[in-house]
């Protein structure tokens, strides 16, 4: 395999990229950006290499604690557990969240073989015993897969003794009801709030 | 910057790729790809050290001949002129055509600056005037500036009484009529021919 077809062949890995998205992007950083594709080259490089997971919550982190658990003033009585580093991003992109996080390794998916001891469930009970945390906000994905995992934390957590919540479902912020799904609608009726 | 964040902006630099795609990528390959971040990295740099340009084309090429160019079996009388590699790539899987190539550095663009010089065309006259080249297929694109480079090309290879074509314009294949645009079924009007 030539250099250009091992480039294509890597690229192709990427997620959302096929092959012709691939063979564009070789063609492009060869002859405009071969800056760039070292820049990227390192970046990679660097990023496995320093990047690993927070001992406490489990998000990418470059230290043993992440930026967030190591932050003594947020809200202990807290803890929020999503799906990835990705959803904790997004929810602290919120501004809304004062408390701390617990990063799950995906979501249980029976059918696929991911059971909870893959996705770090019992990491999550020993976090949450620590005998501050007072409320668990489950914001895991609302799929079938994440709703379900959503499910089998609540249990153990009231089996423990803990009280958990989850993110309310409802109509999203700026859409027209006309263009909502309507099992959206529907839990948005059952949860409808006072005003 | 956390190395993170470095890799986001790296991944930012691909072609058609935003922040919540590159924000996608960098996630993907620190939680489930790390063998496929390294492969990348590794390939971006081989790439970049090996890949250079046929002397004769200018296509990418790892050696001074590219294979096409090495290849004495091609027919010598006929050379088409492309935009890119991508281009030139593009036209070799059709397999259709067994001349040898000339691979323009992009197209004139006298609006962003970029003028006959820039593109090679010194190199292609140099090229063309071999003797043996008897047919340039101006095969750039069929948008403003590929027709404008066609064109000034033409006039230039007619002056030295070099005789040039140009890919036939027409319905793309597998089209109905009733969606193709108006300006590409006036054209196929015009060069119709005979059944």
């Amino acid at each position: 395999m030539s250099a250009l077809e091992q480039l294509i062949e890597a690229l192709r890995r990427l997620p959302g990229i096929g092959q012709k998205s691939a063979q564009r992007m070789a063609y492009h950083l060869l002859q405009h950006d071969r800056a760039g594709a070292q820049q990227l080259a390192q970046a990679l490089q660097h990023a496995s290499a320093v990047v690993g997971h927070c001992q406490r919550c489990h998000t990418f982190s470059e230290h043993a604690l992440c930026p967030i658990c190591s932050n003594a003033a947020r809200d202990a009585r807290l803890l929020c557990v999503v799906e990835s580093p990705a959803d904790q991003a997004a929810m602290e992109r919120t501004g809304s969240y004062a408390g701390y996080y617990f990063v799950l390794q995906g979501r249980l998916s029976p059918l696929d073989g991911v059971r909870p001891q893959d996705i770090g469930v019992r990491e999550l009970l020993e976090r949450v015993s620590d005998g501050v945390v007072d409320e668990v906000i489950l914001a895991t994905s609302f799929t079938a897969e994440g709703e379900a995992t959503a499910h089998v934390l609540a249990e153990l957590l009231k089996n423990r003794g803990l009280r958990s919540t989850r993110l309310a479902r409802g109509v999203p912020v700026g859409s027209e009801l006309e263009y909502v799904d309507l099992g959206t609608i529907a839990h948005a009726l059952v949860d409808r709030r006072a005003t």
